[in-house]
This record gives C-alpha cells, sequence and structure tokens, in this order.
C-alpha cells in the first residue's frame, strides 16, 4: 500500500466503480460496507464490514485512511462533524454534505441568488402548517403557469423518486395533517421542457472543471436514461455550465457534484429558463457514461479531486447514451452478457454485483454512436436484454419532475 | 458469484487488467498467484497463493473455475494436457501456448507458408552442433543483406530481452560450445525498417477480429514505447492484417494472440517485406493502450473471446502512444501520480501496484493526441515523471531486433 488510501463509505455501485478508477491509478481503496451492501465486496479486497450508524466502527475506519468520501449520504453528520474535528479529512466535508438536505439546499440557493422553483418549506414532526401548504398550493394554481399540482418532498432520505409526492390540493391537506416525519418541501409542480445534468468537479485548490451537459431521461421519478450532448442552444448550455459553477462553489464541493436542472418555459429559443432541481454532493448516475464518453470519468475525477491532485479534461464523444438496467426480481443480468453484446457489440455493460431486486437499479450500458438518437436506441435495447426484456423503454422526450 | 468464473493462472499485471476488465462485465475473476506475484493481489478479492508448479494446487485451481486463462506461459505443458484431457477448459489451449516454444513456431510457421526470418534450431543439451551454427551464420555473412551477426534465442523461458544474444561469428561457436539448456533458435541479425504489432482475438466458435496495426519501439529488446497508428501504408497495413489472422488461425488461438512482426526490404514504397518475429498467445504489451483508444480492450475482448461471447468492435482513436514505466530500483512511481497529471492533463497511468526493482515494467501511460508525435511525446513524459525522471527516452524510430 505505496499509495494513498481512499476511504469509502458505504459499499454500492459508486463504491464499485471508484474502485474501478483507483486501480490503473495506484489508489489504494478501503469500503465500509453495511452487511447489506452489495456492489463493491466482491470486486474491492480491503473491505470492512460495518454498519455506517456504528460510530465506532466509523472512527475507527476514518482514522485508517488519508481521505473519505462517500457512496451515500446517509451518515450521522454530528459523527462526520466530530471526526472532521478531529483531523479526518473529509471530501466532501459535513457543510458540503449537508446540502443533500433538500430544505437547507434550496434556501441557501435562493438566497445565493441561484435560480430554484418557488418552494415553502414545512416544518417536520407535528407542527406541519395545512393552511400554509394549501395557500402555497392554492396562489400556484392561481398563477396558472403549473398544472395545479404540488411536488412535496421529504427534506431527508429520498432517493430514485422514494420521498417525493405529487398531490392536488385535498391530497396536500391530507398528507401534511398525518406527516410526522422530516421537513418537507413543496413546489409547484412545473411543466418541464426537459431535465439537464451538468456535472462538476472541483478540488481544495480551487480548480474547477465542468463536463458536456448532458439530458437525463426520468421515468416514476427514477433517472433511467442519461443522453450526450443535451439537444439545447448555446446560450442554454453556457447557463447550464455557469450554474454548476456556482452550485459548486457556493457548496465548496470537494469532488464531483451533479447539478440536475430544470428546463422551463417557453418553447422559442432564447425564452427557456433553468432551476436547479437538486443536486448530490458525489459521483452519480447522470455521469456514469463518462465512464467511456469523457477523457476523464466522473470517478476518476471524483478521486483526482479529492486528493487535490491536477484534474483532467473532460471533452466528450459526439453522441452517447446510457440506460439503466433495472431488476425485475428474477432475470439475472450476469447470464445474459452474450445475448446483450451480441444486440449491440459495442456496447458498454456495467453489472454492479447486485441481486435483480424489483426497481432496483443492477447496473447501466453505455453506447457511443454517430447520433443521439442511434446511442439511445442501442443503450435501450442491451439494457432491455440484460433486464430480461421486462424493462419497456419509454420514448417521452419530456418528462414530470421527479428525484433521480 | 452469479456469472462467470474466470481463472487466471499468474498475478502480475495482466491478470490485474484482466480483473479490471472483468468487474463492469460482471465477470468473477479468481487469480492463482505465486508467492512473489505483485500486481493482481492488492485488487483481487479472490486470490490463491500457490507455485504454479504446484501440480495439486493447480489441478483444484483449475477445477473450481468456469475457464482458465493465462498471465504468462510458464506453466508446465504435461500437467495442462493432464487437465485438458480431465475435461477442464485451457483458453487458451496447450496446443496454442507450446506455440510460446520459439523452435516449435518456426517450424510451425515455416511449414504454414507463414514468413520468417530464416533460421536454424539446434538441439538443446550436450548435443548443440557449432559446426551448424558458423555455417549458418557464414552463409548469412555472405550473402549481405544483414549485419553479420546472429541472434541466438533460448526456445523456452526468455522474456523482455532476457534468452536472447546478439553475437558475432566468432562469439556464437564460444556461446554454442558452452551451452547446455534448451534448444536454441539462431537467425541472421536483419536489418530492421520497423517492428509492428498486430493483435488478433479469436473465439472457439471461430470469430476473428483484430485491431489496428501498432508500430512497438523496443529499447534493449523490451518494449518500451507503442504508437497508434502505425506509420505504414495501406498494402503493408493489409498484409499485416492478413498475417495476423493466419497466424491465429494456425495455433487456433482462444482469446487474444498478439503477433510481432518485423518490416525489412527496401525503403521504396511496395518493397517491404513483413516477417513474424515471435507470437504471445495472450493479451500483451503491445496492446495497452488499446484501454483507451479502442472501442474493446484487448483485456475485455480476451474475457470475450474466452467465454465464447460475442466479440467487440476495435476502431481506434486517431492517435496514440503508450510508453512503459520502467522501475530504477528506487523512485517510487505511486508517489508521483500529482506531478504526472500535471505534466500531461490528460494522461492515463496505469500503475501495477509493484514495487519499482531496476529494469522491471511496472506500469503504463497512454496518451491520446491529435497526431502520434504529439501522443509519443506526452506519454514518454509521463512515464519518465513516475519513473523519476531516470528514463531517459530514445527517439529511434527504428530498432535493432529484440524481445518484447
Amino acid at each position: 500500500m505505496t499509495g494513498p488510501v481512499v476511504g469509502i463509505v458505504g459499499g454500492g455501485q459508486l463504491a464499485r466503480m471508484l474502485a474501478e478508477a483507483a486501480t490503473p491509478l495506484g489508489i489504494h481503496v478501503r469500503v465500509l460496507a453495511a452487511p447489506s451492501d452489495e456492489g463493491a465486496s466482491e470486486v474491492v479486497p480491503d473491505v470492512v464490514v460495518a454498519d455506517p450508524d456504528d460510530a465506532d466502527a466509523l472512527r475507527a475506519f476514518a482514522r485508517s485512511v488519508d481521505v473519505v468520501t462517500f457512496d451515500h449520504e446517509n451518515v450521522d453528520h454530528d459523527l462526520l462533524r466530530e471526526l472532521e474535528g478531529d483531523g479526518v479529512v473529509l471530501r466532501p466535508s459535513v457543510a458540503t454534505l449537508e446540502h443533500s438536505d433538500k430544505a437547507h439546499q434550496r434556501r441557501r440557493f435562493s438566497a445565493a441568488g441561484i435560480p430554484v422553483p418557488d418552494f415553502l418549506v414545512l416544518p417536520g414532526g407535528s407542527d406541519v402548517d395545512a393552511d400554509a401548504a394549501a395557500a402555497f398550493a392554492a396562489r400556484h394554481r392561481d398563477s396558472g403557469a403549473t398544472s395545479g399540482d404540488v411536488v412535496v418532498k421529504a427534506s431527508r432520505g429520498g432517493y430514485d423518486g422514494r420521498g417525493v409526492w405529487i398531490l392536488g390540493e385535498e391530497q396536500l391537506r391530507q398528507f401534511v395533517d398525518s406527516w410526522s416525519g422530516a421537513p418537507l418541501v413543496i413546489e409547484p409542480l412545473l411543466r418541464l421542457r426537459s431535465e439537464l445534468a451538468v456535472l462538476v468537479a472541483r478540488r481544495p485548490s480551487g480548480e474547477v472543471v465542468t463536463w458536456p451537459v448532458l439530458e437525463t431521461i426520468q421515468v416514476d421519478g427514477m433517472c433511467n436514461e442519461v443522453l450526450l450532448p443535451a439537444p439545447i442552444g448555446e446560450a442554454l448550455r453556457a447557463r447550464a455550465h455557469a450554474i454548476g459553477v456556482q452550485v459548486a462553489e457556493e457548496v465548496e464541493a470537494c469532488g464531483v457534484v451533479a447539478v440536475e436542472l430544470f428546463v422551463v418555459g417557453a418553447e422559442a429559443d432564447g425564452a427557456e429558463q433553468i432551476l436547479v432541481n437538486e443536486i448530490a454532493p458525489r459521483v452519480h448516475n447522470s455521469g456514469h457514461l463518462t465512464i467511456e464518453a469523457n477523457a476523464t470519468s466522473q470517478f476518476e475525477q471524483h478521486l483526482r479531486a479529492i486528493l487535490d491532485w491536477p484534474l483532467g479534461p473532460t471533452d466528450g464523444a459526439s453522441a452517447a447514451a446510457m440506460a439503466n438496467v433495472v431488476g425485475n426480481g428474477s432475470d439475472e443480468p450476469r447470464s445474459r452478457q452474450a445475448e446483450a453484446l451480441a444486440a449491440v457489440p459495442g456496447a458498454h455493460l456495467h453489472l454492479y454485483g447486485k441481486s435483480p431486486r424489483a426497481e432496483r437499479k443492477v447496473g447501466h450500458v453505455t453506447v457511443l454512436a454517430a447520433d443521439v438518437a442511434a446511442a439511445r436506441r442501442g443503450a435501450a435495447l442491451v439494457a432491455d436484454v440484460l433486464a430480461g426484456g421486462g424493462t419497456p423503454i419509454e420514448e417521452a422526450a419530456t418528462s414530470t419532475e421527479g428525484r433521480s
């Protein structure tokens, strides 16, 4: 172990793909995996098995490595603060991780002038004010600019469409009255022209790079496909990059941050607006295609950034698409590789070593092609074969709002 | 372990890079590593530590996996034949592996009409005929087409220039008289215009693919740099591909086979001839740049081929170069990554997890660029930084013969 030692909290596919990027760089990876985690353990020799809420285990793990980073954000922030106070190097820092709280994120971005949807934060527990929620919904219904429904999000703990509800005014009052969990963020259900993602990497010494802007396609609130390049004009592209960099600076990102964006507004070119949907202070599903499509992948770049090494170029292929492989509860993608490769010989398979429980991301496929449509067809076809043929890919180019 | 299990005999960098390619494909890798092997063990969880000459260990290992492949050829062929007889799937087969014997290879290729240098095989042990060797050398000296010296190669056990000697006529007689090892192959020392490598993959069901032809640059008999594309005309390129395919069919390759070629003959376009220098029935140093420069790397392709999965496309970047990182006995490349990446931010580092003993390959660097000269400069610079600045890269575009 002569190279630096990076500790990753969490043993899912993000840890697995970080480890894949670490090997050629001569970086040693140590993973803190929960007993139930699948993904990294089969391919990383140095795994500590413990629940990330086990304070003693996390303390010992953090002190055994040069820098700590994260596969997920579900870690007790008070404990992380204690570790930071003791001199453990957390990248990202707790201050950055706190932006995974949707209420905190909305308030901070709004105060910093970063464009976000109109929102209302309701305290959690038993103090939820149903009247305020109803008034917010009514105001947006009357504005005519939205569908009339609202989106209600738990500020913490959601992912892949979980913790997000789309409700009419009547349902909203009932929901809020019966809620006793985390604070809620309420927003109008916007009519989206499309959803974008911009990935940004920032290192402690300040260098910041972005990747070409991506289009993301959500199905049932879960990111299902990602397309490169996003079909937008130069003005919108520049705006997306500028917002991405502003967000990375605002949250003092260290490593990769994924910024998910809504495109709203009139159809006419130049009339679109970009709003920040949410961010993930880490590598992200929307960036998986960077492994093959860009000069430096999000995984390699994250490692370079958290070690404060020079960042790499991010220029990309002319067109690429990623499709997730989603489990259906029975078919095992790890027995279908030959069939998948026969469907599209140049497809890049990424299987995560996870059992194919229904609705669970168990892999992804990236295809490079001469144009986005061809890449998208190829990636969707291969993902469908791997999933067992049970995952019809929707052709919708726009989507309703959701969490990816 | 739901996917197929591939067993790799040997735990060096080729096993390490095969494992890197196996992970995203959902292929489980098990490595049989000798106690002294460095490279794969740090990054592969499933390692059996035993000497490959330990018959019981190799038998148990082979029977625990779906298919056996090789990081190196230094395995007892009689034992492998026994395993094949018992139904173990060896890919490549023993019959293919036997071509790593240089005498066997020369005779087979010559009989099959594959162009090779003129050669003489002398039996090993105490039966070596110094007069025959001297007569061979004299005949080539008198032809005027060569330098007058001869190349003497041990038929087995050499690598990276070891087991190869360049000798004048007087030295030859002395050498042969004192030799008591493996059979020897004697060839004229040819005036080379350049050296090429063509990689070929072949699967059991017969599909064969080649990659774009590469130029290899040897220093002291060790492959030091590889350039894509090779600076040759279309006729020579087609000839190299045809010979590569013929070799793969002749040796009944399964997986990747690297075919190293000499270009000899007059300077005028169209007057060059290609001769097969030697082959390696496995992934090879000359193909490392395929990881970034080609649609399918040699490592992924080898896995696809030995599992009889469809082979992938091999179209390549417009220009790329690879430079080996060679140890100098003291400087540790695993502490120089930041410096190396600062030198050429888009360089792709590959460190093998090996201690930097002098003259030992401990990593490689690949750089893609707009032209070969720029890629070569970049790769050489970064390899030099990683090696500690003690590895001057020669600018020679041609080379004397040697083993890579």
